[in-house]
């Protein structure tokens, strides 16, 4: 058989590849056979491409939001609403709200939730700097966006029981029937907030 | 909303990933997200993969296998049998002979199969350069491992036409029950097979 060693550069691409979530060697395979069948100029956009995106990629001072400039355009809109604050467990959380087109506030990224097993407790969360952002009492509402798992709800009522004694609404997103959904395949349990949630129409 | 444009270095590593077939912007944007959650010397080390994979890997002259070294590793291989042939599509298709490890013999890849309707002729393939390996005689027998598709069909038939006259034995893959079916799932065509195809035990 050919050992693949031989062919060290290729090999190296395809464990390298592999190492992206959900990558087994069978695809890495699969997407390393396809950059050598690209041409020259392809390959390297895509390796700049990684570069460049590392390079000028940080981390917003004010939200933790990922950015080019800090702070990042969302916190600087004059447009957005400064008085309502959106907290989100990671990046892709806030992107998601983003899409949903729904939420013209700002936000919080944690960059993690409350999860004491795995030693996450709030100092490893930007919990300070979101306390800090509250202080001036510019802000009227906070959203608390964390997954709905036994971690985010955790984070949820910590946020909730600190920022309360500040006089901020604070809010959650509203559990109820997925949009499309078939109400005989939805589980009992969100069923059952969906009716206790039910609004006159 | 965000608009991902105000990140353009993020967005354009989504757009190059998003060019790998089977994946879509969803996961384009997810493993772009684990790039960047990654330290740099890790983004680093894919970049650098993709580029001297593409700057190292050329096609051997003779098996147009891909290789670092021209000729190729298998085709310099004294182990192998020299006087056998494996003639296949892809580059990928010759990894899955190598897989099964049932094969000690050489290869030649021929870059395509003959696809009148897509303007690919013999010309387009490395057919030339076969039947030039095939003229000093050496080779005893050519095993014709194209798919079994109508267009790998009609490549081996073509193929086979060209070299039976030169007095060697052409072979063809065996079809039969996948190993591990339950016969009552594969389909009739193939059971077909099976039963002409039937050996003694």
């Amino acid at each position: 058989m050919i050992d693949w060693k031989i062919n060290p550069s290729f090999n190296r691409l395809v464990a390298e590849l592999g190492k992206f979530p959900g990558v087994g060697k069978k695809t890495a395979t699969r997407l390393a056979l396809f950059v050598l069948r690209q041409p020259d100029a392809e390959a390297e956009a895509l390796a700049e491409a990684i570069r460049e995106m590392k390079a000028r990629t940080r981390f917003c001072s004010i939200c933790f939001h990922y950015t080019e400039d800090d702070p990042c355009p969302v916190c600087t809109d004059p447009a957005r609403d400064a008085e309502l604050l959106c907290v989100v467990q990671e990046p892709q959380d806030l992107m998601a709200v983003e899409r949903s087109r729904s939420y013209r506030g700002r936000y919080h990224v944690l960059h993690g939730a409350l999860s004491p097993l795995d030693g996450i407790g709030p100092a490893q969360l930007k919990i300070a700097e979101l306390m800090a952002r509250l202080a001036d009492g510019s802000v009227r509402e906070v959203l608390l966006a964390t997954n709905f798992s036994v971690e985010g709800e955790a984070t949820a009522h910590y946020l909730a029981s600190l920022i309360r004694p500040l006089g901020i609404r604070v809010s959650r997103l509203a559990h109820g029937i997925p949009m499309g959904s078939d109400l005989e395949y939805v589980d009992d349990a969100t069923v059952n907030r969906a009716v206790e949630g039910r609004q006159t129409i």
